[in-house]
């Protein structure tokens, strides 16, 4: 099953073929970027999904025989599971074959897969900014990552790895961007993860009684509170330090417009609107 | 011009056609609802357009001229402008003819009107649960009410006058809800005031540097921040009070999620954000 590399990105495992695993198999297959790709899954049913789908060419419950064919590991199980599924897939990985993952998280990650100690298989942290409140093989779609930023954290230096992972990514039509491990979860503490616990605590205060009387705005506000609570657990504790800093920086900002209405001071409460309305504008 | 009522709600004047104005008078007019639309603004060029777009069948800058006339005026300026419109408005209107508004605050607005002490002329305060963070005439749309929500906030008994503006709405696809104007500002501090303050606390808080990292979810989360910081500037300060009880509502809510990440507490953290996902699963 040992395929030359050509151009194409060669075996291509997917661990976890749901929402981004998924779209990730889709879109190469689409594209026709790699020779085969394996999707490694716990769940019988989603993987014949996947496979009905054409996601993926093979189905495995065996990660150990889905990541040891393969050129390309990528991670795709919640945060929590990455790194379990790392020291699995590490071991058994043909020499200079890479692995990658899609976490929410990085700094976590990186150092728990560091922790495995094998040099010759290099490490590029991955993460498309791109997912959507809804979760599973049925949600995923070819072209979920066109446009989109993907972040790449690589560990050490490996230019080649990195090229490779850079061609994946920029394959399905993905924007790159390299940060540090650190870096990243700082910047996603405040655009991701704080906002999804704005939204939970949003719709917690309006509560039942109330929604009613919601219209489209608040509905595009609270849509991420649909997702996966479990899924958000683990990245909000992982990245903990950092989503409590963003959190203190929100409550600066959120406590000068409060200050503004106490004081009935409009224009300063405007100006922070004005602001707000500037930055959002330029998006 | 006086004409008689039918079916139809005979003449209406909209004090202010931009989004909100324009999309009824579009409505009234592509289902045949009124006799006569008078479109009433400051600036010519926006009349010229609401003419243009057949969103009203004539246009002047008099208030007086247009009230005069009119079986039911709808005040649809900003929410700062209506009780001076209402106080324009109110001594020329007809005998038996109908005010309303479509303010995103009430007791404030209705206090005004009564002070103005003309007790044959019913108002019916209005509040239809739609918009954009877009404004003007260009942004409306004849079916912007279908579907959606309209509060209704009668002051004093008039079964006649609330009859004839729940049909107004209803011919414009709406369903209608009666408040209190009490009840109105105090659901919608926390539905729709307390939204716009945190999606604008939240994109100050990420700034310049760290917007392009975010998503589709962040875009659709600060959407509203993008709205005009003079007409929420007003609203904010108009709900003064309840604006600010709504956001200590929503800081305890945000201080227990806080709390639950600060203490590692991943059962009590996931009951939260399931709590919120069932609300929002919900609407």
């Amino acid at each position: 099953m040992v395929m030359a590399r050509v151009d194409k990105l060669g075996t291509v495992c997917i661990v976890g073929p749901g929402l981004i695993g998924g779209s990730i198999g889709l879109g190469l297959k689409k594209k026709g970027l790699a020779e085969l790709v394996i999707g490694v899954g716990r769940r019988s049913p989603s993987l014949t999904k996947a496979l009905k789908l054409g996601a993926i060419d093979r189905a495995t419950q065996d990660i150990e025989k889905g990541a040891s064919d393969a050129d390309i590991v990528i991670l795709c199980t919640s945060v929590r599971l990455i790194p379990q599924m790392a020291a699995k897939a590490v071991p058994v990985m043909k020499r200079g074959a890479i692995l990658t993952d899609v976490g929410s998280t990085k700094q976590h990650i990186v150092k728990c897969i560091q922790d495995i100690k094998r040099k010759d298989i290099p490490f590029i942290g991955g993460h498309p900014i791109a997912g959507s409140e809804r979760r599973g093989i049925e949600a995923a779609k070819a072209d979920l990552f066109e446009g989109r930023l993907c972040i790449l954290t690589p560990a050490g230096r490996n230019a080649g790895a990195l090229r490779t992972i850079k061609a994946l990514w920029q394959g399905l039509g993905a924007k790159i961007n390299i940060l540090s491990p650190d870096e990243h979860d700082r910047t996603l503490a405040a655009t991701s993860h704080l906002p999804l616990i704005l939204a939970a605590s949003l719709v917690n205060t309006v509560g039942a009684k109330r929604l009613p009387f919601t219209g489209p705005g608040f509905r595009d506000m609270t849509r991420i509170a649909s997702s996966d609570p479990e899924l958000w657990c683990d990245i909000l504790l992982q990245n903990r330090r950092k989503v409590l800093d963003a959190l203190k920086l929100f409550q600066k900002e959120l406590n000068s417009i409060k200050l503004a209405i106490h004081e009935e001071k409009p224009a300063r409460l405007s100006s922070q609107l004005m602001r707000a309305k500037r930055l959002r504008d330029a998006l």
